[in-house]
């Protein structure tokens, strides 16, 4: 495995793979890997003939308040992990070789970004797209891999690869979980032992919204009303919003009837979390 | 030559050229074509294997008063014209393929777009930059050939490119006149008799700016001062505006010391015609 920092070095090997016919993998990741990320790799490894994981922490996609220098970084750990998982090339820009300082194009969606983590986070998606479309023409892969538990995230480079006529499968895949039912993320790590306790609102709540649909509640106001209820109970906790959309406009429902996402985010302490399900549980396109 | 209308039929004959290692050419046009565009043509078939045209009025880059329904389009000349130049291919989808009904992904710049036709053209650059984006990756060329007569939106193009990591190299070429001098447009068919000739108020102006330069004056107001003269003496003009900018950042200057782009566009009638000269004439960078 080799790890990279420049564009050109990038491109030079992905073509030399694409030179001898062999198919290419794509994990885009912020890094300090954790079992979701290996799972999309591991999930990249066993579709195509070499993976490449780009490790950066785009500073696109963070608002002026948001996170980005405490954002926890560990390259040396994400390496072995890359490694042990089977990715062939990590890519590890530096910001200053993604953005000149006299860049000024972004990639931008209607719609699908302006609801649930749009509305807190205004420049979000914005940031993530642009990022993920020199991502995809810098990489060139035949196929990139996104986790189901940043649920907007997924539709939204969807609707762009689409939209833009990228020529790339992309591949969603779902979200890995804790023993006790959290949600894995970067983000966890900034939880002292008595938020890492009070997190489990979160995964508790979606389970009881799960329990309310099988035993046959299809009204979207009350099973949005009990998993508040849950959340609402930790002192700890402050939602930002638990919604239930459809699943693939992203447009709030009334009922379940098509497939719906219902997607939570939620502060523990200065923590921002999210996690989500959707109902009933959709598979994934037939490749 | 083949003539195609769907993505997909362009991405199977562009991957069996790229199997047999042959290089592709792109010239992105609007059809009705004139002497310009033949000039991208030849130009492309000179350097490439292979060249692929793409005819298509794009609605997106048309502001809600601009003259999409009356764009001149005549496809059975333009394939005459495509064929006899040496192109290999013509891709002239309707809009309902190119854009589906909830589309929403869009490419935008800041900086570049702002000035000269960005300011009457307020959507024209996000329209360009969404549109060219998407032909790019239906294409997927080695090279793409723009006209410099469309100053800023090469200037843009290129800085997208860049911003964006697109593997493609943007080639400009030089703007074509007819003898009389005046720079070939599409948009010069609207022009009637009386107004074909007060349209040469437009490289009037620029020989009067070029005349001046090569007298040794370099302080851009007294430029642009002359050049508005001779444009105002035109019963039938309606300055847009006159500028001399940089080159490079489109900004305005107030002395040509780096090379500037003095850039104009006027009303002929009703018709919008744009111009410009580059002072010291660039030389396209080393191939």
């Amino acid at each position: 495995m080799e790890i990279v920092k420049t564009v050109n070095e990038v491109r030079n090997i992905v073509k030399s793979w694409q030179k001898e016919g062999l198919t290419v993998g794509f994990v885009p990741t912020m890094g300090y890997l954790h079992e979701g990320h290996q799972s999309l790799i591991t999930h990249a490894v066993s579709e195509n003939d070499r993976v490449v994981v780009s490790i950066f922490v785009n500073p696109m996609q963070f608002g002026p308040t948001e996170d980005l220098a405490s954002y926890p970084r560990d390259l040396e750990r994400d390496a072995a992990l890359c490694e042990v998982n089977g990715a062939a090339l990590i890519f590890n820009p530096e910001p200053a070789e993604m953005y000149f300082p006299d860049f000024s194009t972004y990639v931008d969606m209607e719609g699908l970004t302006e609801g649930l983590c749009g509305q807190s986070r205004p420049v979000h998606f914005r940031g993530v797209c642009t990022v993920v479309t020199k991502l995809f023409n810098i990489v060139q892969p035949d196929r990139a891999y996104f986790g189901q538990k940043d649920a907007q995230q997924l539709a939204v480079i969807k609707q762009m690869v689409r939209d833009l006529n990228m020529a790339i499968e992309i591949v969603g895949c779902p979200i890995i979980r804790e023993a006790d039912g959290l949600a894995k993320s970067s983000r966890n790590t900034y939880l002292n032992e008595e938020e890492r306790k009070a997190a489990l609102v979160l995964s508790r709540s979606i389970r009881k919204g799960q329990q309310l649909l099988e035993q046959g509640e299809r009204n979207a106001h009350t099973i949005i009303e009990a998993m508040t209820a849950i959340i609402q109970a930790e002192p700890l906790a402050k939602i930002d919003y638990i919604e239930a959309v459809d699943a693939r406009s992203l447009k709030k429902v009334e009922t379940f009837e098509h497939p719906v996402l219902v997607a939570l985010a939620v502060y523990i302490g200065k923590t921002r979390l999210i996690d989500n399900f959707t109902y009933p549980e959709q598979l994934e396109e037939a490749k």
